[in-house]
């Protein structure tokens, strides 16, 4: 991403700011890394007006005329859905690229050389691909700005801002928070991405996972060195009743080689209405969806069952991002 | 679908209705039952009301900042373009979800789980699944809108309004009308759904067929007991003379055990020039489309031959039940 | 495309003609035979104001209402994106249509059923097809403008009229031109296209190729016929210095039978910074892309590398096409 110049503001009447003063104008979204305490405070205020106004209006034309390049190298419905109805919720519209197969990319071409030729339809893209570093390598050809949707293993930095924007919106504040992990923790990024951002405040962290599913040592090691308090457990009661935030991830059967363990284990990272009755009144359980089994529908009508609202919360982030690399925020 | 609270309606000038009085506001439209002569003739009145609108100015922004989430489960362009369309002239956006094998249902998601997911970033959902009571149970989950787009061999709603407002369109009234269906009347789900919305005028029906893809006894017996007269023949020689509508569908080969009995019949069921000869000056043939054979092509000039048109009454229905169901007629 | 009543201008203070006076109002773009230099110029006038509008505001209403259908029977990302963005920055929508295997086409139904089905929808038709004469096909059935996005080895005219325009903006002028053409040039439907409409111009053409890849003798003759200076060589290092244009196309390896021969080739047809030594100041190179390895990356940065800039000027000249169909320039 290189400088662009800037174009005048056509909305000079709405609560958000113009080009010139705009902090993440032409800016890459790569990593969470890029955020600390106070750009996140700033990105949440953005969410939250666009909470606002959808709220009130359902739709506002701040980024009319803009084309976002929706580019998915590997399906993700959900995550292309909500940059799609951000995007349409702010006016502009979508150029939709998910056929990986019929792209370009199988005659062979690099992404440098499809990012570079999209850039001349769009005004930002949106990538998700399967690789590690894809989006890096993509923001450093592009002269348009290059949102991370997920890359590999890598990080996948709005899941992880939708996350923590859930919390705040939700709680009312991040400090002072007990956040509790839970189920597979080793090969989660979404975790280890909103790990890193809790780090950020002043936050207790509960794991709570299967032996072999534990939270890597060196995130571990990472949150240490900032002075948070964590703490591992092998079951979830022993944590429930002083959590504020219970995130709850899948289990996958796929990860254990002895399947007899993962029998043994499974039952055990089941949230239902019988889980709740120690909880706090006000927790919020969380989960990055999709779900399968590990909360029980039963749950659903619960008003700590935030993971429906954790989707919305999602539309208003990639909201923010949106209008901020494009300069009205 | 629960109830939503009332939002402004942002066009008091247009000659729709707001969201207080409209009566299909926050409802799902999942199946013709829910159509008795009073609701049919309100749709009808919507649906020519979006006919004037686009032959005289295209597209409007009625539904300007809504969002609809198109989600096919199984193929179907015409059905999905219909409402894409549909969307689009009535100045709203759409999310396609197209790719089943792609989408999170791969993951084992749940339908309802799918469906909350994505009410959080539209107004409205779509819904073409292969299994039957599907649409039913989205909208049971979903708080907002569904429109059933086809369930398996359940119903496709849509598809019987548009059928009988083209008649409405194209003929000015309906009773009084004698109507005649031909081809594969047993699997057609068209068919059946169409004979049940004509049960609710003073209608005369022809049913042409082979013995072995007659219609269905328990519709015959449900229209049978609303009075109408009904007749069943194996040739449509024999009525194509008093018919005020021919409705054609296709005879598929693979319903047949008996290829040579397949080959005996097919060509009783071709409609061609010289089968016009006999017909009234005023009738119409529709077909559902895509046809193979069954309608000849030299037919298509014709200004009785009112199949494509029967696509673009389609676009009517589908803008009048989105404007309908969205609060805005 | 029959005649189709006018409808009213809604942008009269727009620098674009009304329907009363735009000559390619509800006309087909089927073929570079359809264009001689003052319709050329005329396209081009109208595409070049579209480059000031889009790099002064963006996008713009001229379209808005208006409908494409982006009918892709096989893939093509590139020309499939650059429509979408066309019609999008022109405020109007897409009915994207490029699952060919999920179509109704896999159930039999014929292209022109399709696209009469399809212009009940839609205001006008982007067509991809793997066969040559599908556009035509599709032309004269529909009753809207069929816009060919590349019919198998037979036309590619907006590709054509793109390189043309790329030239003509980059270089100010066509006549007086030295054109290179590079690479494959006997199977290359876009050397072959460019080829025909530089003939209208005072130009000289070079071809280097390997023996087997050369510019077949038909279109050789064909431009003879017009008086044109064309040269054969198989080393652009004979003619890298005088010329303005070098446009490059892809060596397949496909192409031959003896893999030995392809090998000692290969090398001969890509273009490095040491290349460009001996190349004028203001030369451009071209590529329709995607490229694997015919131009050296490290040349991305050599303002004569216009190979990307080529691709923005492809969206102008789809933006003017559509224009001009719709009747609003």
């Amino acid at each position: 991403m290189t400088f662009m110049p800037p174009t005048h503001n056509n909305n000079p009447h709405l609560p958000f700011g113009d080009q010139r003063t705009a902090p993440w104008y032409g800016k890459d979204i790569l990593s969470v890394k890029q955020f600390d305490r106070n750009k996140l405070s700033y990105t949440f205020e953005v969410a939250h007006e666009m909470r606002i106004m959808v709220e009130r209006i359902g739709a506002f034309d701040l980024l009319k005329g803009k084309i976002l390049a929706n580019l998915f190298y590997e399906p993700s419905t959900r995550t292309s859905s909500s940059f799609t109805a951000a995007m349409e919720r702010l006016g502009g519209s979508v150029i939709p690229i998910n056929e990986v197969r019929y792209s370009s990319v199988s005659k062979g071409e690099s992404l440098p050389d499809t990012v570079r030729s999209l850039e001349c339809y769009a005004d930002v893209i949106v990538l998700r691909h399967p690789e590690v570093g894809a989006s890096s390598l993509a923001a450093k050809y592009a002269r348009k700005p290059v949102i991370n949707a997920g890359d590999g293993i890598g990080e996948h930095p709005t899941q992880a801002l939708l996350d923590l924007f859930t919390i705040s919106e939700e709680l009312g504040h991040l400090d002072g928070l007990t956040v509790t992990m839970l189920g597979d923790l080793k090969n989660g990024r979404t975790v280890h991405s909103l790990a890193r951002l809790l780090s950020l405040y002043d936050v207790k962290l509960n794991y709570v996972s299967p032996e072999i599913l534990k939270m890597p040592k060196e995130i571990i090691d990472e949150i240490d060195a900032k002075g948070l308090q964590q703490s591992e457990y092998k079951q979830f009661d022993d944590v429930i009743s002083e959590s504020d935030v219970l995130y709850v991830t899948r289990v996958q059967k796929e990860r254990f080689k002895d399947k007899k363990e993962y029998e043994s284990v499974k039952g055990a990272y089941v949230i239902t209405p019988k889980t709740m009755v120690k909880a706090k009144e006000k927790m919020i359980i969380m989960h990055p969806l999709p779900r399968v089994g590990e909360i029980s529908m039963e749950l659903d009508d619960d008003p700590r069952a935030a993971y429906f609202r954790q989707m919305e919360y999602g539309l208003y982030i990639r909201m923010a991002l949106l209008a901020m690399v494009l300069g009205k925020a």
